[in-house]
Order: C-alpha cells, then sequence, then structure tokens
C-alpha cells in the first residue's frame, strides 16, 4: 500500500522491476542455483552438441525442433532475406566509419521499421525468418563497412557459414563455422534482460517487429547489459601476458578492489553452463601464439577469480571467454556485442511474439509522484 | 507468493505493470478524477497562457522556470542544433518516400547514436538542449522529404516559429504560430507510458541518449500507443459532414458497437484537461469551409459521445481535437504522431535523466516459465 499526497493506493514499487514478473513464458528456463539453461526444456549442452543454429531458432519460433522438410523451409525463408535492401546499405555507408558497430546496425534495423505490420501467428513466423535473415546481412556489411571493405552480399547456406563467407574474404574453416554455430546457439536467448524487456514494451503497443528489434538494442548498447565480452577481453588485453596476471589481480582486484570483468551474474550461482561451453571453444580454436597466450592469461586469471570469489557464488559467466572465441573466428573487439545482437535477435522476436499471441495487455506502469505541489506560474521578468 | 515447477518466490506478478511504480518523479502529476494535469507543480493550462514551448522544457530539464537569461542561454543551445549533419539527411532521403514519418523519425534517431554518452547532470541538460534542436530539424526534413520537397535548414528563430517556417514555404501566421507552442507544451509529457517505459529501459543499461528516445520512438510507433490522434482525425474523415454524425453514431457505435476514437482514457474519468486546450486552439483556428466543416462535425460528435458514455466516464481524450488543431495549421495526416512525438521527446529525455541521475536500477523483470520439463534432443531424421 502506497500513500501519496492525494491518494492511498495498493500497489507494488519495483524499481529495477527486480521482483517483479512481467510475462509468462515457455521459451528459457534458469536455475540460477544448478547452474542450468534451458531452451523449451532442452539443455544449451545439448543443443550445441547436435543442432544447427537454425534449428534452435525453429525451435525458440515453432515450439518443437523441426523435421528435415521443416528445417529447409524455413532455412529457405531465412536465406532469402540474408541480402539486404540498397536503401539500408546506403544507410549503413551514411553512418561515421568509426561510430558505435551496435549503433550502425540499431539505425539499419530502424530503417527497416516503415511498414506497417498486423500481428498473425503465421505471418509472425515468417517475419521471425526475414529478420533473421536481415540480421545476417545488415551485421556482416556492418563489419565490412566498419573494417574499411566493400558489402559483401550473402551467399546462400548455411547461417552460420553463410556470416563467415560474408564476413571475411578468406580463412574460414570447419571449426570456426562450428564455434561460430555454437556461439549463435549459445547467445540467443536469457529470459527478459533490459534489451527483451525494451523489445517487449514496444511490442505491447503492437508496433513492427523491426522497431522492437531497434528498441532492444538501443537497450543492448548500454554499457550495463551488452558490453560485458568486450569489457572481459579489454581486461585480458591489459594484463598483457600470463606472467603478469598474478601481480595485476593482486593490485587491481585485491588492493584496488576494481571489478573483475565477465564475473558474476544475477541469476547463477555457479559456473554459466554457458561459460564452461565458450571455454571449451576457446581451447580447441586457439591456433597462433597469440590466441594461446590470451587463453592461458584468461584461464589463469579464472582460477584466481574462482579460488577468491567462489565462496562468495561468484563466479565466470558467459562473456568471461565469448571474446576470445569471438576473436579466435575473427572479429575485433568492437564486433562482440554486435555479434551477440546477431544471435540475441532470435530471442527477442519470440519473446514479443509470445507476448502478442498471448494477448498481454499494453505495458504501462505508473510514477510516484514526489515533486512540487501546486504553484502559479510567475511572469518572467518577475523570476 | 508464487510456485513454479522449482521454486516457490516471493514475487508479484504483473502483466502490463498495470499496478507497478516503475520510479518516482518530479515531473508530472495527474488527478484522473479531478481532470488535472501538472508539470512540476504548474498546472497546463497556466503554463499554455504564458510560456514558450523553451521555457517549459527548461522548467523539465532544470526543475524551474528560467529566468530571461537562462531562458536566452538555453535557447541558443537548442537552436545552435537545428540544422542537422548532412549524412542524417542522406539517410533520411534514403527511407522509402511513402514510409511511415516516425519510422523515418526513428531511423533519424537511431542514426545520431553512434557516439559513447557518459551521463552527468550538467552534461544530460546540454545534451537535452541538443536533442530538442535536432529533433526540431529531423521532424522538419521528414516532412518535406515525405512531401515531396527539398529539406530547408531551420532559421535561429523561437522553437515554434523556426519549425513551421522550416517546414512550410508561406501561410505561416501569429495564430499558427500559437497554436503549434501550445500543441508543443500539451504533449510534453504524461508519465510514463510505454514510449517513456521504453525510453527508461533503455537508459537503465546507460545507452546513450538517443538510442533512449530511438526505443521510446519505437514504442509510440504501435496502434495502441501514438496513432490516436490520427485515429479520431480519420474517423472525422469518415463521416465527412455535420449532418451525418446523428446516423453515423447510431449505426456504428450504438448498433455495430465500434469504438468511438479520441474517447476515453485510462487515467483520466472527466474531460482531459488537453482536450480542452486543444478544442479551444480548433475554434481559433478553424478559417477555411471545410476546417469548419469537420470542427462542427466534432462538437456534435462529442455531444453525442459524451450524452452516451458521460455517465460511465469515458470522455474526450487529448487526441480528440489534436488532429484538428495539426491539420489547421497545415499538417497532414501522416504527421500528427511524429508531431506528437517531437513534443514528447522533451518528455523522454527529462524521465531518463531523472532515472539515470537518482541512480536507479538496471530494470530486469523475470518471466514465470510455464514451458515444457527438461527433454533430450532427438536427432533430426529421428523427429
Amino acid at each position: 500500500m502506497i500513500v501519496t499526497g492525494r491518494e492511498v493506493i495498493n500497489m507494488s514499487i519495483s524499481l529495477g522491476l527486480e521482483d517483479v514478473f512481467i510475462k509468462y513464458t515457455s521459451l528459457t528456463s534458469i536455475d540460477g542455483e544448478k547452474g542450468e539453461l534451458r531452451y523449451r526444456g532442452y539443455d544449451i549442452k545439448d543443443l550445441v552438441e547436435h543442432c544447427s543454429f537454425e534449428e534452435v531458432a525453429y525451435l525458440m519460433f515453432y515450439g518443437e525442433l523441426p523435421k528435415r522438410d521443416e528445417l529447409e523451409h524455413f532455412k529457405s525463408n531465412v536465406m532469402k532475406n540474408y541480402k539486404i535492401p540498397e536503401n539500408v546499405k546506403n544507410i549503413i555507408k551514411n553512418m561515421p566509419r568509426d561510430g558505435d558497430a551496435l549503433a550502425i546496425m540499431e539505425a539499419a534495423f530502424a530503417a527497416l521499421s516503415t511498414e506497417e505490420y498486423t500481428w498473425e501467428k503465421e505471418r509472425d513466423r515468417e517475419k521471425a525468418a526475414e529478420i533473421m535473415g536481415r540480421a545476417l546481412g545488415i551485421v556482416s556489411a556492418v563489419f565490412r563497412y566498419r573494417d574499411g571493405r566493400e558489402i559483401k552480399d550473402p551467399e546462400n547456406k548455411g547461417y552460420a557459414e553463410a556470416f563467415l563467407n560474408a564476413c571475411f574474404d578468406s580463412g574460414i574453416d570447419e571449426d570456426k563455422i562450428k564455434a561460430m554455430n555454437a556461439a549463435l546457439i549459445l547467445y540467443i536467448d536469457h529470459e527478459v534482460p533490459a534489451s527483451t524487456t525494451a523489445a517487449l514494451v514496444a511490442s505491447s503497443t503492437l508496433s513492427d517487429m523491426y522497431s522492437c528489434v531497434t528498441a532492444a538494442i538501443a537497450a543492448l548498447k548500454g554499457p550495463l547489459h551488452g558490453g560485458a565480452a568486450e569489457a572481459a577481453y579489454k581486461q585480458f588485453l591489459a594484463i598483457k601476458s600470463p606472467e603478469n596476471v598474478d601481480s595485476w589481480f593482486n593490485e587491481n582486484i585485491l588492493n584496488n578492489k576494481k571489478r573483475l570483468m565477465g564475473f558474476g551474474h544475477r541469476v547463477y550461482k555457479t559456473y554459466d553452463p554457458r561459460m564452461l561451453i565458450f571455454k571449451e571453444l576457446a581451447r580447441k580454436n586457439a591456433k597462433t601464439d597469440e590466441q594461446k597466450k590470451i587463453l592461458e592469461l584468461a584461464e589463469r586469471l579464472e582460477a584466481l577469480g574462482v579460488k577468491n570469489f567462489g565462496q562468495k557464488k561468484i563466479f565466470p559467466n558467459t562473456d568471461y571467454y565469448s571474446g576470445i572465441v569471438f576473436n579466435e573466428i575473427g572479429f575485433p573487439l568492437y564486433m562482440f556485442t554486435t555479434l551477440f545482437a546477431l544471435s540475441r535477435v532470435v530471442g527477442w522476436v519470440a519473446h514479443i511474439s509470445e507476448y502478442v499471441e498471448s494477448e498481454e495487455r499494453l505495458i504501462r506502469p505508473r510514477a510516484i509522484y514526489i515533486g512540487p505541489e501546486k504553484r502559479d506560474v510567475v511572469p518572467i521578468d518577475k523570476r
């Protein structure tokens, strides 16, 4: 019960909405104590081992893993949208070349929001495939543009392979494709963090799907949300070499109480299950001396972090090793958050479709007024 | 208390967040029973009568109405941002010319989100003035582009006048400037509807201000939120002439139970105070025969609506007459929601600054999982 200046109301205050359930979902379940993450009942590790990104996206959109013909049909719907319209390419090319990669992705998605959209279950599934395809074309275009190269239209191949081929001119092998496929699956969804919440708010007004994804990207862009993999990797770069780990940890973390990046999570009280998979991928794909050095450094730092913070239930999270994997595939630091977004588009679209199709309500919270009481305007020269 | 498959939790479910306070605010207070709306303690009618849009924006950003020198300083900060960068003009020109005007505004704001932003009280005020200025340049450019004319750089004049002069090549008089100024004040803020909530969610991750506004526009775009003035005006056009009001009302509203557009509000249980001001403005600016006819039609329909629904506390809302005023000023139907956004930018920016500066938390609600229990992946050919 809340007493304001004017009325007594039976409502709850929830800053950060921490203790509020905003929706029902059949998509993702997290057990933070056991360190389990499941999409529609399937363990994340099981999905990464056996499935392509498209299969898991299909699972998120339709509720079941696809039979072979269903998968082929879905893939062709995704594929035919890989190539982005010329005006969207022009819009990307009109963004500052050194601008934030995620901001360029945000503008490209906003640029696709001009059509009116009427939500309807079958149409939503078609639109989901379209948006997945467009995301591939947009993110690869953003990377090539930022990297100073001509935008290349993607080939009609599976998602992870088509994406890497569109991004890079050479050097893509089976290991990299597998790592990319796994990373795409791992980041698909994580219930309702801020970006997904922003998308839900937009969908609750029945805005179009591209606008909902744009709202999500706008929220992901904040350093408290999407930038964790980048922050963890920057920390590795600052440490420079494995032999510096101990002294760096003592000075920065223990003495100066800086935050250990890539550690800790609101939900997980043990190892983040995605982190364990990313760690395996990082080991498998460390091929150059530089990559091996960064990996060794990260593993030493992880051991120190767990030794010091494990008893407080602070463990490495998914972003701790993901940047290493992205880098081993060939991506620079500035693309990490955008790669996260490329995958998360699937989760956003699955959540907003679920929200609208359950006929949920317009999202309209309230604010508690604590400002001045009634007063009269004084003419400007008497203020 | 909630019992899920795995745990018992002491949390509340709130679909639509209807009964949740998401923040404290000193900005806007609404008394839905009395039909009162105040910005920082000042009655909306008092502000419209005595203030310029810039004065009220200053009030929202700084907490007090400005002294003359404060106002001049603020205005010059706003003005110097009227002119939008060339790349943003190019981005607007790369949008489909017949595309949704608000979507073009959304893309233009996203295009300005590439710089990193660090929130800090003084800097936030400078940024607020910048965004207000840019909004004028963007919305006038969107209108001229949609209307098939060259984009014109705004002159260094007061906001309402500079905006109308940038939009139109002739025909702007004192009455129109006053009406535009009033409309801009009336739409500035209305507590935390969906668009403002989307902006808050983005700000809670410390995303940049342009991205927060982009998220708000993405949410405003939905027909359940921003499109009400357009819907009300379309209804007037469908009725065509005052003498058709009675038969149209009987057939559509009483017999076929269609919704009377521009009527009813979640908060107001009497006349929306903004609507009464818009009605006066509509009367004052009805100059052509066509404008007088639409106004007469709207007034007749209002009387019928109040007669039939007033006892259920359903009254005309702010969007009932605002479209008529926008049309009298010279704007076509497709610009109504974008004009709403032009004003609301001030409310969005004031709310996100207030949220971040009160050191509020990352917005991260939860979802209740109701999907399948644990299951194993079956190979694709055995599905």
